[in-house]
Protein backbone atom coordinates (compact mmCIF):
# COMPACT_ATOMS: atom_id res chain seq x y z
CA UNK A 1 0.00 0.00 0.00
CA UNK A 2 2.79 2.79 0.87
CA UNK A 3 4.47 1.39 -2.12
CA UNK A 4 1.16 1.78 -4.40
CA UNK A 5 0.68 5.62 -2.85
CA UNK A 6 4.19 6.20 -3.51
CA UNK A 7 3.48 4.86 -6.88
CA UNK A 8 0.91 7.28 -7.77
CA UNK A 9 2.07 9.95 -5.87
CA UNK A 10 5.02 9.51 -8.28
CA UNK A 11 2.40 8.75 -10.99
CA UNK A 12 0.77 11.92 -10.70
CA UNK A 13 3.82 13.88 -10.46
CA UNK A 14 5.50 12.31 -13.36
CA UNK A 15 2.58 11.95 -15.50
CA UNK A 16 -0.33 13.24 -14.43
CA UNK A 17 1.22 16.90 -13.98
CA UNK A 18 2.12 17.85 -17.48
CA UNK A 19 -1.02 17.74 -18.59
CA UNK A 20 -2.73 19.30 -15.60
CA UNK A 21 -0.01 22.34 -15.15
CA UNK A 22 -0.39 22.64 -18.94
CA UNK A 23 -4.21 23.24 -17.88
CA UNK A 24 -3.50 25.33 -14.84
CA UNK A 25 -0.96 27.65 -16.96
CA UNK A 26 -3.70 27.87 -20.32
CA UNK A 27 -6.28 28.50 -17.39
CA UNK A 28 -4.04 31.69 -16.04
CA UNK A 29 -3.60 32.77 -19.37
CA UNK A 30 -7.05 32.59 -20.04
CA UNK A 31 -7.84 34.64 -16.64
CA UNK A 32 -4.82 37.38 -17.90
CA UNK A 33 -5.91 38.00 -21.18
CA UNK A 34 -10.26 37.85 -19.64
CA UNK A 35 -9.14 40.62 -17.21
CA UNK A 36 -7.21 42.33 -20.12
CA UNK A 37 -10.61 42.31 -22.01
CA UNK A 38 -12.33 43.00 -19.32
CA UNK A 39 -10.93 46.76 -18.81
CA UNK A 40 -10.43 47.34 -22.00
CA UNK A 41 -14.90 47.13 -22.16
CA UNK A 42 -16.42 50.69 -21.70
CA UNK A 43 -18.47 51.11 -19.13
CA UNK A 44 -21.76 52.14 -18.67
CA UNK A 45 -21.05 55.81 -19.96
CA UNK A 46 -22.02 58.32 -22.41
CA UNK A 47 -20.13 61.17 -23.00
CA UNK A 48 -21.34 64.28 -25.35
CA UNK A 49 -19.25 67.21 -26.58
CA UNK A 50 -21.81 70.00 -26.40
CA UNK A 51 -20.28 72.07 -29.19
CA UNK A 52 -23.60 74.20 -30.81
CA UNK A 53 -24.83 76.96 -28.64
CA UNK A 54 -28.34 76.93 -30.57
CA UNK A 55 -31.38 76.12 -27.87
CA UNK A 56 -33.04 73.15 -29.99
CA UNK A 57 -29.70 71.59 -29.94
CA UNK A 58 -28.80 71.66 -26.51
CA UNK A 59 -32.10 71.02 -25.74
CA UNK A 60 -31.71 67.75 -27.22
CA UNK A 61 -28.57 67.00 -25.58
CA UNK A 62 -30.45 67.26 -21.89
CA UNK A 63 -32.98 65.19 -22.63
CA UNK A 64 -30.62 62.58 -23.92
CA UNK A 65 -28.16 63.22 -20.98
CA UNK A 66 -30.92 63.06 -18.24
CA UNK A 67 -32.81 59.77 -19.83
CA UNK A 68 -29.34 58.13 -19.65
CA UNK A 69 -28.72 59.38 -16.06
CA UNK A 70 -32.24 57.71 -14.92
CA UNK A 71 -31.33 54.59 -16.70
CA UNK A 72 -28.06 54.23 -14.20
CA UNK A 73 -25.42 55.54 -17.20
CA UNK A 74 -22.82 57.73 -16.07
CA UNK A 75 -23.11 61.01 -18.31
CA UNK A 76 -20.58 63.62 -18.70
CA UNK A 77 -20.69 66.51 -21.00
CA UNK A 78 -18.09 68.28 -22.53
CA UNK A 79 -18.99 71.88 -23.58
CA UNK A 80 -17.08 73.72 -26.01
CA UNK A 81 -17.03 76.81 -28.49
CA UNK A 82 -20.87 78.08 -28.58
CA UNK A 83 -21.96 75.27 -26.44
CA UNK A 84 -20.18 77.47 -23.02
CA UNK A 85 -23.23 79.98 -23.83
CA UNK A 86 -25.21 77.13 -22.08
CA UNK A 87 -22.99 76.85 -18.70
CA UNK A 88 -23.31 80.96 -18.93
CA UNK A 89 -25.18 82.58 -15.98
CA UNK A 90 -24.29 86.36 -15.79
CA UNK A 91 -22.13 88.81 -18.26
CA UNK A 92 -19.18 90.21 -17.11
CA UNK A 93 -16.61 92.33 -18.91
CA UNK A 94 -13.46 92.56 -16.12
CA UNK A 95 -10.54 90.99 -17.36
CA UNK A 96 -11.14 90.97 -20.37
CA UNK A 97 -9.94 91.93 -23.81
CA UNK A 98 -11.91 93.97 -26.03
CA UNK A 99 -12.82 90.96 -28.43
CA UNK A 100 -14.03 88.74 -25.71
CA UNK A 101 -15.94 91.53 -24.41
CA UNK A 102 -17.66 91.75 -27.29
CA UNK A 103 -17.96 87.85 -27.69
CA UNK A 104 -19.47 87.65 -24.28
CA UNK A 105 -22.03 90.73 -25.43
CA UNK A 106 -22.99 89.31 -28.80
CA UNK A 107 -24.03 85.47 -27.23
CA UNK A 108 -26.15 84.16 -24.79
CA UNK A 109 -26.58 84.34 -20.76
CA UNK A 110 -27.68 80.52 -20.50
CA UNK A 111 -30.22 79.18 -22.36
CA UNK A 112 -32.82 81.59 -22.01
CA UNK A 113 -31.45 83.84 -24.08
CA UNK A 114 -30.80 81.21 -26.95
CA UNK A 115 -32.39 80.83 -30.63
CA UNK A 116 -33.46 77.91 -32.25
CA UNK A 117 -30.82 76.44 -34.96
CA UNK A 118 -33.81 77.37 -37.93
CA UNK A 119 -36.63 79.43 -38.52
CA UNK A 120 -35.42 81.20 -35.30
CA UNK A 121 -36.61 84.95 -36.82
CA UNK A 122 -34.46 87.06 -33.88
CA UNK A 123 -35.72 85.15 -30.91
CA UNK A 124 -39.28 84.35 -32.09
CA UNK A 125 -38.63 80.44 -32.79
CA UNK A 126 -37.58 79.98 -29.57
CA UNK A 127 -40.32 82.02 -27.89
CA UNK A 128 -42.41 79.40 -30.51
CA UNK A 129 -40.60 76.42 -29.28
CA UNK A 130 -41.05 77.35 -25.64
CA UNK A 131 -44.71 77.92 -25.81
CA UNK A 132 -44.98 74.43 -27.64
CA UNK A 133 -43.51 72.55 -25.19
CA UNK A 134 -45.44 73.94 -22.83
CA UNK A 135 -48.63 73.19 -24.40
CA UNK A 136 -47.54 69.71 -24.12
CA UNK A 137 -46.47 69.95 -20.52
CA UNK A 138 -43.16 69.26 -21.85
CA UNK A 139 -40.70 70.62 -19.20
CA UNK A 140 -38.56 74.07 -20.55
CA UNK A 141 -35.11 73.28 -20.97
CA UNK A 142 -34.21 75.40 -18.40
CA UNK A 143 -35.87 72.67 -16.62
CA UNK A 144 -34.60 69.62 -18.59
CA UNK A 145 -30.95 70.92 -18.01
CA UNK A 146 -31.66 71.25 -13.90
CA UNK A 147 -32.97 67.40 -14.07
CA UNK A 148 -29.69 66.53 -15.94
CA UNK A 149 -28.10 68.09 -13.10
CA UNK A 150 -30.05 66.74 -10.54
CA UNK A 151 -29.58 62.99 -11.65
CA UNK A 152 -25.51 63.70 -11.15
CA UNK A 153 -24.79 64.08 -15.20
CA UNK A 154 -21.45 65.79 -15.03
CA UNK A 155 -20.76 69.20 -16.79
CA UNK A 156 -17.29 70.15 -17.97
CA UNK A 157 -16.28 73.36 -19.06
CA UNK A 158 -13.76 73.84 -22.21
CA UNK A 159 -10.78 74.90 -21.24
CA UNK A 160 -9.47 76.13 -24.50
CA UNK A 161 -12.44 77.63 -25.59
CA UNK A 162 -13.05 79.60 -21.75
CA UNK A 163 -9.71 80.66 -22.49
CA UNK A 164 -9.82 81.64 -26.05
CA UNK A 165 -13.41 83.20 -25.52
CA UNK A 166 -12.44 84.89 -22.31
CA UNK A 167 -15.53 82.89 -20.25
CA UNK A 168 -14.26 82.65 -16.60
CA UNK A 169 -15.45 80.68 -13.85
CA UNK A 170 -16.93 82.55 -11.90
CA UNK A 171 -19.39 83.24 -14.80
CA UNK A 172 -20.64 79.90 -15.30
CA UNK A 173 -23.15 78.38 -13.15
CA UNK A 174 -21.63 76.49 -10.36
CA UNK A 175 -20.88 72.51 -10.17
CA UNK A 176 -19.46 73.20 -13.44
CA UNK A 177 -15.84 71.12 -13.71
CA UNK A 178 -13.26 72.73 -16.18
CA UNK A 179 -11.92 70.46 -18.74
CA UNK A 180 -9.44 69.82 -21.85
CA UNK A 181 -9.14 67.44 -24.43
CA UNK A 182 -7.83 65.11 -22.87
CA UNK A 183 -10.12 64.79 -20.16
CA UNK A 184 -12.66 64.44 -22.91
CA UNK A 185 -10.75 61.48 -24.85
CA UNK A 186 -10.25 59.44 -21.22
CA UNK A 187 -14.20 59.50 -20.55
CA UNK A 188 -14.88 58.84 -24.31
CA UNK A 189 -13.12 55.87 -24.28
CA UNK A 190 -14.44 54.43 -21.87
CA UNK A 191 -18.52 54.88 -23.05
CA UNK A 192 -20.57 53.28 -25.02
CA UNK A 193 -21.69 55.96 -27.41
CA UNK A 194 -20.05 59.39 -27.61
CA UNK A 195 -21.83 62.19 -29.25
CA UNK A 196 -20.96 65.32 -31.01
CA UNK A 197 -23.55 67.69 -30.71
CA UNK B 1 -4.14 -4.60 -7.56
CA UNK B 2 -7.49 -4.23 -6.13
CA UNK B 3 -5.59 -2.82 -3.40
CA UNK B 4 -3.90 -0.35 -5.81
CA UNK B 5 -6.46 0.77 -7.17
CA UNK B 6 -8.39 1.80 -4.39
CA UNK B 7 -5.21 3.32 -3.46
CA UNK B 8 -5.15 5.22 -6.68
CA UNK B 9 -8.73 5.72 -6.34
CA UNK B 10 -8.12 7.39 -3.11
CA UNK B 11 -5.22 9.54 -3.94
CA UNK B 12 -6.82 10.78 -6.79
CA UNK B 13 -9.88 11.81 -4.18
CA UNK B 14 -7.19 12.83 -1.80
CA UNK B 15 -4.23 14.54 -3.71
CA UNK B 16 -5.27 15.21 -6.95
CA UNK B 17 -9.33 16.63 -6.37
CA UNK B 18 -7.91 19.86 -4.94
CA UNK B 19 -6.31 20.88 -7.78
CA UNK B 20 -8.60 19.70 -10.08
CA UNK B 21 -11.61 21.02 -8.30
CA UNK B 22 -9.80 24.15 -8.34
CA UNK B 23 -9.34 24.31 -12.25
CA UNK B 24 -12.75 22.91 -12.55
CA UNK B 25 -13.64 25.83 -10.01
CA UNK B 26 -11.54 28.22 -11.87
CA UNK B 27 -12.74 27.70 -15.34
CA UNK B 28 -16.46 27.77 -14.32
CA UNK B 29 -15.34 31.16 -12.70
CA UNK B 30 -14.05 32.13 -16.27
CA UNK B 31 -17.06 30.70 -18.15
CA UNK B 32 -19.18 33.12 -16.05
CA UNK B 33 -16.74 36.27 -16.74
CA UNK B 34 -16.61 35.29 -20.18
CA UNK B 35 -20.22 35.49 -20.57
CA UNK B 36 -20.83 38.78 -18.97
CA UNK B 37 -18.41 40.15 -21.12
CA UNK B 38 -20.16 38.74 -23.95
CA UNK B 39 -23.48 40.11 -22.90
CA UNK B 40 -21.72 43.31 -22.17
CA UNK B 41 -20.10 43.70 -26.10
CA UNK B 42 -21.93 45.90 -29.10
CA UNK B 43 -23.88 44.36 -31.35
CA UNK B 44 -23.57 44.78 -35.10
CA UNK B 45 -25.20 47.82 -34.69
CA UNK B 46 -25.37 51.52 -35.54
CA UNK B 47 -27.60 53.99 -34.58
CA UNK B 48 -28.13 57.25 -35.49
CA UNK B 49 -29.83 60.73 -34.15
CA UNK B 50 -31.12 62.58 -37.23
CA UNK B 51 -31.54 65.63 -35.83
CA UNK B 52 -31.06 67.62 -38.32
CA UNK B 53 -33.43 68.61 -41.39
CA UNK B 54 -31.06 69.51 -43.98
CA UNK B 55 -30.91 67.89 -47.31
CA UNK B 56 -27.51 67.34 -47.23
CA UNK B 57 -27.32 65.98 -43.49
CA UNK B 58 -30.40 63.97 -44.36
CA UNK B 59 -28.70 61.98 -46.83
CA UNK B 60 -25.33 61.65 -45.30
CA UNK B 61 -27.45 59.52 -42.93
CA UNK B 62 -29.13 57.52 -45.34
CA UNK B 63 -25.92 56.94 -47.44
CA UNK B 64 -24.29 55.77 -44.23
CA UNK B 65 -27.26 53.99 -42.90
CA UNK B 66 -27.73 51.78 -46.72
CA UNK B 67 -23.73 50.99 -46.54
CA UNK B 68 -24.41 49.74 -42.72
CA UNK B 69 -27.15 47.88 -43.52
CA UNK B 70 -25.84 46.15 -47.13
CA UNK B 71 -22.78 44.97 -44.91
CA UNK B 72 -24.79 43.48 -42.34
CA UNK B 73 -25.08 46.06 -39.71
CA UNK B 74 -28.30 45.97 -37.75
CA UNK B 75 -29.20 50.27 -38.13
CA UNK B 76 -31.66 52.55 -36.70
CA UNK B 77 -32.28 56.05 -37.01
CA UNK B 78 -34.00 57.85 -34.52
CA UNK B 79 -35.57 60.89 -36.29
CA UNK B 80 -36.05 63.99 -33.78
CA UNK B 81 -36.87 67.96 -34.00
CA UNK B 82 -36.06 69.24 -37.84
CA UNK B 83 -35.19 65.23 -38.82
CA UNK B 84 -39.20 64.38 -38.32
CA UNK B 85 -39.46 66.34 -41.64
CA UNK B 86 -37.87 64.05 -43.49
CA UNK B 87 -40.40 61.35 -42.60
CA UNK B 88 -43.30 63.60 -43.27
CA UNK B 89 -45.49 62.05 -46.42
CA UNK B 90 -48.48 64.65 -46.47
CA UNK B 91 -49.58 68.16 -44.53
CA UNK B 92 -52.85 67.83 -42.12
CA UNK B 93 -53.77 70.43 -39.88
CA UNK B 94 -56.58 68.70 -38.12
CA UNK B 95 -56.64 68.35 -34.25
CA UNK B 96 -53.34 70.88 -33.94
CA UNK B 97 -52.58 73.56 -32.26
CA UNK B 98 -52.02 77.11 -34.44
CA UNK B 99 -48.70 76.77 -33.72
CA UNK B 100 -48.54 73.41 -34.70
CA UNK B 101 -50.18 74.32 -37.70
CA UNK B 102 -47.65 76.85 -38.23
CA UNK B 103 -45.23 74.39 -38.19
CA UNK B 104 -46.61 72.04 -39.81
CA UNK B 105 -46.69 74.63 -43.23
CA UNK B 106 -43.42 76.25 -42.54
CA UNK B 107 -41.93 72.75 -42.72
CA UNK B 108 -40.82 70.68 -45.35
CA UNK B 109 -42.98 67.33 -46.04
CA UNK B 110 -40.05 64.78 -46.96
CA UNK B 111 -37.01 64.94 -48.83
CA UNK B 112 -38.35 66.96 -51.82
CA UNK B 113 -38.96 70.30 -49.72
CA UNK B 114 -35.62 70.29 -47.95
CA UNK B 115 -32.92 72.70 -48.06
CA UNK B 116 -29.51 72.25 -47.99
CA UNK B 117 -27.22 73.79 -45.24
CA UNK B 118 -25.56 76.09 -46.56
CA UNK B 119 -25.81 78.39 -50.17
CA UNK B 120 -29.59 77.02 -50.39
CA UNK B 121 -30.05 80.55 -51.13
CA UNK B 122 -34.10 79.41 -51.50
CA UNK B 123 -34.15 76.09 -52.38
CA UNK B 124 -31.63 76.33 -55.71
CA UNK B 125 -28.91 74.98 -53.75
CA UNK B 126 -30.97 71.94 -53.00
CA UNK B 127 -32.03 72.00 -56.88
CA UNK B 128 -28.41 72.21 -57.83
CA UNK B 129 -27.03 69.23 -55.59
CA UNK B 130 -29.79 67.05 -57.06
CA UNK B 131 -28.50 68.08 -60.71
CA UNK B 132 -25.21 67.67 -59.71
CA UNK B 133 -26.07 64.02 -58.03
CA UNK B 134 -28.19 63.46 -61.35
CA UNK B 135 -25.14 64.32 -63.44
CA UNK B 136 -22.81 61.54 -61.73
CA UNK B 137 -25.38 59.13 -61.64
CA UNK B 138 -25.79 58.86 -58.31
CA UNK B 139 -28.92 58.11 -56.58
CA UNK B 140 -31.19 61.17 -55.89
CA UNK B 141 -32.00 61.62 -51.57
CA UNK B 142 -34.98 59.48 -51.96
CA UNK B 143 -34.11 56.97 -53.50
CA UNK B 144 -31.04 56.61 -51.19
CA UNK B 145 -33.55 56.77 -48.27
CA UNK B 146 -35.96 54.03 -49.94
CA UNK B 147 -32.62 52.05 -50.26
CA UNK B 148 -31.76 52.04 -46.89
CA UNK B 149 -35.71 50.87 -45.76
CA UNK B 150 -35.31 48.09 -48.67
CA UNK B 151 -32.51 46.89 -46.48
CA UNK B 152 -34.01 46.99 -43.48
CA UNK B 153 -33.19 50.15 -41.80
CA UNK B 154 -35.41 50.98 -39.15
CA UNK B 155 -36.83 54.21 -38.95
CA UNK B 156 -38.28 55.05 -35.79
CA UNK B 157 -39.87 58.84 -34.67
CA UNK B 158 -39.01 60.43 -31.69
CA UNK B 159 -42.38 61.03 -29.57
CA UNK B 160 -41.44 63.93 -27.63
CA UNK B 161 -40.70 65.78 -30.73
CA UNK B 162 -44.12 64.52 -32.63
CA UNK B 163 -45.78 65.95 -30.05
CA UNK B 164 -44.45 69.05 -29.62
CA UNK B 165 -44.56 69.79 -33.40
CA UNK B 166 -48.10 68.20 -33.91
CA UNK B 167 -46.31 65.53 -36.17
CA UNK B 168 -48.99 62.96 -35.82
CA UNK B 169 -47.98 59.08 -36.62
CA UNK B 170 -50.67 59.10 -39.60
CA UNK B 171 -48.70 61.75 -41.41
CA UNK B 172 -45.57 60.16 -41.80
CA UNK B 173 -44.71 57.15 -44.06
CA UNK B 174 -45.68 53.73 -43.50
CA UNK B 175 -43.25 51.82 -41.75
CA UNK B 176 -42.62 53.92 -39.28
CA UNK B 177 -42.13 53.30 -35.50
CA UNK B 178 -42.33 55.68 -32.60
CA UNK B 179 -39.82 55.44 -29.94
CA UNK B 180 -38.57 57.59 -27.09
CA UNK B 181 -35.24 58.51 -25.50
CA UNK B 182 -34.95 55.26 -23.83
CA UNK B 183 -35.46 53.32 -26.96
CA UNK B 184 -32.86 55.24 -28.63
CA UNK B 185 -30.26 54.30 -25.73
CA UNK B 186 -31.22 50.77 -25.56
CA UNK B 187 -30.02 50.82 -29.14
CA UNK B 188 -26.97 53.03 -28.60
CA UNK B 189 -25.77 50.86 -26.02
CA UNK B 190 -25.72 47.56 -28.18
CA UNK B 191 -24.11 49.82 -30.54
CA UNK B 192 -20.49 49.56 -32.22
CA UNK B 193 -21.05 53.22 -33.61
CA UNK B 194 -23.94 56.44 -32.58
CA UNK B 195 -23.67 58.93 -34.61
CA UNK B 196 -25.83 62.59 -33.74
CA UNK B 197 -26.82 64.22 -37.32
CA UNK C 1 5.23 -1.51 -8.40
CA UNK C 2 5.23 -1.94 -12.06
CA UNK C 3 1.45 -3.43 -11.41
CA UNK C 4 0.81 -0.49 -9.79
CA UNK C 5 1.87 1.88 -12.18
CA UNK C 6 -0.16 -0.32 -14.82
CA UNK C 7 -2.90 0.29 -12.58
CA UNK C 8 -1.85 3.99 -11.99
CA UNK C 9 -1.94 4.53 -15.88
CA UNK C 10 -5.27 2.83 -16.37
CA UNK C 11 -7.10 4.65 -13.52
CA UNK C 12 -6.08 7.62 -14.85
CA UNK C 13 -7.50 6.37 -18.53
CA UNK C 14 -10.05 5.66 -17.40
CA UNK C 15 -11.21 7.47 -13.82
CA UNK C 16 -9.37 10.31 -14.40
CA UNK C 17 -9.39 11.49 -17.97
CA UNK C 18 -13.55 12.09 -18.18
CA UNK C 19 -12.78 14.75 -15.82
CA UNK C 20 -9.61 15.97 -17.42
CA UNK C 21 -10.72 16.03 -20.97
CA UNK C 22 -14.36 17.34 -20.13
CA UNK C 23 -12.09 20.31 -18.69
CA UNK C 24 -9.66 20.62 -21.34
CA UNK C 25 -12.43 20.60 -24.05
CA UNK C 26 -14.56 23.73 -21.73
CA UNK C 27 -10.72 25.63 -21.43
CA UNK C 28 -10.58 24.82 -25.34
CA UNK C 29 -13.72 26.44 -25.77
CA UNK C 30 -13.35 29.45 -23.78
CA UNK C 31 -9.81 30.35 -25.95
CA UNK C 32 -12.04 30.25 -28.52
CA UNK C 33 -14.50 32.07 -27.61
CA UNK C 34 -12.47 34.73 -25.89
CA UNK C 35 -9.79 34.88 -29.18
CA UNK C 36 -13.23 35.83 -31.03
CA UNK C 37 -14.66 38.42 -28.13
CA UNK C 38 -11.10 39.91 -28.31
CA UNK C 39 -11.58 40.17 -32.40
CA UNK C 40 -15.07 41.69 -31.68
CA UNK C 41 -13.08 44.45 -29.60
CA UNK C 42 -12.67 47.80 -31.02
CA UNK C 43 -9.26 49.07 -31.52
CA UNK C 44 -7.86 52.12 -29.58
CA UNK C 45 -9.23 54.16 -32.34
CA UNK C 46 -11.58 57.20 -33.20
CA UNK C 47 -12.91 58.22 -36.26
CA UNK C 48 -14.45 61.17 -37.12
CA UNK C 49 -16.67 62.35 -40.35
CA UNK C 50 -16.03 65.74 -40.89
CA UNK C 51 -19.71 67.39 -42.80
CA UNK C 52 -19.43 70.68 -41.58
CA UNK C 53 -17.42 73.10 -43.67
CA UNK C 54 -17.32 75.97 -40.86
CA UNK C 55 -13.87 76.89 -39.56
CA UNK C 56 -15.26 76.50 -35.64
CA UNK C 57 -16.28 72.88 -36.41
CA UNK C 58 -13.38 71.94 -38.76
CA UNK C 59 -10.97 73.54 -35.90
CA UNK C 60 -12.62 71.82 -33.36
CA UNK C 61 -12.23 68.16 -35.06
CA UNK C 62 -8.89 68.88 -35.48
CA UNK C 63 -7.82 69.57 -32.01
CA UNK C 64 -9.83 66.41 -31.08
CA UNK C 65 -8.26 64.52 -33.72
CA UNK C 66 -4.41 66.08 -32.61
CA UNK C 67 -5.59 65.42 -28.91
CA UNK C 68 -6.34 61.46 -29.06
CA UNK C 69 -3.52 60.52 -31.40
CA UNK C 70 -1.03 62.52 -29.25
CA UNK C 71 -2.33 60.12 -26.72
CA UNK C 72 -1.75 57.18 -28.85
CA UNK C 73 -4.84 56.57 -30.42
CA UNK C 74 -5.29 55.72 -34.22
CA UNK C 75 -7.16 58.48 -35.70
CA UNK C 76 -9.05 58.99 -39.02
CA UNK C 77 -11.34 61.51 -40.36
CA UNK C 78 -13.64 61.10 -43.41
CA UNK C 79 -13.96 64.64 -45.11
CA UNK C 80 -17.60 64.46 -46.92
CA UNK C 81 -19.47 66.98 -48.32
CA UNK C 82 -18.76 70.65 -47.18
CA UNK C 83 -15.65 69.43 -45.09
CA UNK C 84 -14.09 68.32 -48.30
CA UNK C 85 -12.94 71.82 -48.72
CA UNK C 86 -10.54 71.62 -45.64
CA UNK C 87 -8.49 69.74 -47.93
CA UNK C 88 -8.53 71.75 -51.06
CA UNK C 89 -5.04 73.85 -51.65
CA UNK C 90 -5.81 75.37 -54.95
CA UNK C 91 -8.99 75.99 -57.10
CA UNK C 92 -9.06 74.40 -60.56
CA UNK C 93 -12.02 74.15 -63.06
CA UNK C 94 -10.83 71.86 -66.02
CA UNK C 95 -12.43 69.07 -66.27
CA UNK C 96 -15.61 70.11 -64.68
CA UNK C 97 -19.47 70.61 -65.54
CA UNK C 98 -20.67 74.39 -64.91
CA UNK C 99 -22.20 73.20 -61.36
CA UNK C 100 -18.82 71.43 -60.24
CA UNK C 101 -17.29 74.98 -61.38
CA UNK C 102 -20.07 76.90 -59.64
CA UNK C 103 -19.44 74.81 -56.48
CA UNK C 104 -15.34 74.92 -56.77
CA UNK C 105 -15.63 79.08 -56.71
CA UNK C 106 -18.04 79.35 -54.18
CA UNK C 107 -16.64 77.17 -51.60
CA UNK C 108 -13.46 77.95 -49.91
CA UNK C 109 -9.94 76.60 -50.22
CA UNK C 110 -9.06 75.12 -47.09
CA UNK C 111 -9.18 76.47 -43.68
CA UNK C 112 -8.25 80.22 -44.96
CA UNK C 113 -11.02 80.78 -46.82
CA UNK C 114 -13.59 79.37 -44.36
CA UNK C 115 -15.88 81.25 -41.75
CA UNK C 116 -17.81 80.63 -38.55
CA UNK C 117 -20.91 78.38 -37.85
CA UNK C 118 -22.73 81.13 -36.36
CA UNK C 119 -22.27 85.56 -36.41
CA UNK C 120 -19.89 84.77 -39.68
CA UNK C 121 -20.84 88.74 -40.62
CA UNK C 122 -19.04 88.13 -44.16
CA UNK C 123 -15.99 86.55 -42.45
CA UNK C 124 -15.99 89.03 -39.73
CA UNK C 125 -16.37 86.07 -37.39
CA UNK C 126 -13.69 83.99 -38.52
CA UNK C 127 -10.94 87.47 -38.47
CA UNK C 128 -12.53 87.57 -34.84
CA UNK C 129 -11.87 83.81 -33.65
CA UNK C 130 -8.58 83.94 -35.14
CA UNK C 131 -7.18 86.89 -33.73
CA UNK C 132 -8.64 85.73 -30.03
CA UNK C 133 -6.61 82.47 -30.81
CA UNK C 134 -3.55 84.62 -31.43
CA UNK C 135 -3.80 87.11 -28.60
CA UNK C 136 -4.47 83.48 -26.30
CA UNK C 137 -1.20 81.55 -27.77
CA UNK C 138 -3.27 79.13 -28.89
CA UNK C 139 -1.98 77.97 -32.33
CA UNK C 140 -3.84 79.18 -35.48
CA UNK C 141 -6.54 75.96 -37.59
CA UNK C 142 -3.73 75.74 -40.14
CA UNK C 143 -1.26 74.90 -37.62
CA UNK C 144 -3.85 72.97 -35.88
CA UNK C 145 -4.55 70.79 -39.17
CA UNK C 146 -0.94 70.15 -39.76
CA UNK C 147 -0.47 68.96 -35.90
CA UNK C 148 -2.93 66.13 -36.58
CA UNK C 149 -0.76 65.39 -39.95
CA UNK C 150 2.37 65.15 -37.97
CA UNK C 151 0.79 63.17 -35.59
CA UNK C 152 -0.08 60.42 -38.10
CA UNK C 153 -3.81 60.82 -38.30
CA UNK C 154 -5.33 59.95 -41.83
CA UNK C 155 -7.05 61.92 -43.84
CA UNK C 156 -9.36 60.48 -45.80
CA UNK C 157 -11.79 62.65 -48.51
CA UNK C 158 -14.95 60.80 -49.34
CA UNK C 159 -15.13 59.42 -53.27
CA UNK C 160 -18.95 60.17 -53.75
CA UNK C 161 -18.83 64.01 -52.64
CA UNK C 162 -15.81 63.91 -54.72
CA UNK C 163 -17.42 62.89 -57.59
CA UNK C 164 -20.56 64.86 -57.24
CA UNK C 165 -19.11 68.23 -56.13
CA UNK C 166 -16.23 67.82 -58.88
CA UNK C 167 -13.25 68.19 -56.79
CA UNK C 168 -10.60 66.02 -58.04
CA UNK C 169 -7.64 64.62 -56.31
CA UNK C 170 -4.93 67.14 -57.98
CA UNK C 171 -6.95 70.27 -55.97
CA UNK C 172 -6.47 68.23 -52.32
CA UNK C 173 -3.41 68.41 -50.12
CA UNK C 174 -0.97 66.13 -50.48
CA UNK C 175 -0.99 62.63 -48.07
CA UNK C 176 -5.13 62.21 -48.42
CA UNK C 177 -6.50 59.28 -49.05
CA UNK C 178 -9.57 58.74 -50.81
CA UNK C 179 -12.30 56.25 -49.48
CA UNK C 180 -16.29 55.07 -49.79
CA UNK C 181 -18.90 54.94 -46.72
CA UNK C 182 -17.04 51.14 -46.51
CA UNK C 183 -13.83 52.60 -45.61
CA UNK C 184 -15.93 55.03 -43.14
CA UNK C 185 -18.00 51.94 -41.38
CA UNK C 186 -14.60 49.60 -41.71
CA UNK C 187 -12.82 52.11 -39.49
CA UNK C 188 -16.12 52.74 -37.26
CA UNK C 189 -17.15 49.29 -35.89
CA UNK C 190 -13.46 49.60 -34.86
CA UNK C 191 -13.10 52.31 -32.85
CA UNK C 192 -14.22 53.23 -29.33
CA UNK C 193 -15.53 56.30 -30.20
CA UNK C 194 -17.04 57.96 -33.89
CA UNK C 195 -18.21 61.41 -33.96
CA UNK C 196 -19.93 63.04 -36.74
CA UNK C 197 -18.90 66.78 -36.69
Amino acid sequence: MINGQIAVSEAMEGRLSPEMSALQEQVQKLQAELQAVRENMPDNRLTMVVFSGDLDRVLAAFVIASGAAASGMEVSMFFTFWGLTALRQKRQSAGKTLFQKMMGWMTPVGLPGMGVSKMNFGGIGAKMLRAMMRQQSVPQPEEMAQMARDLGVRMIACQMSMDVMGFHKEELIDGVEVGGVAAFLGEAVRSKSTLFI
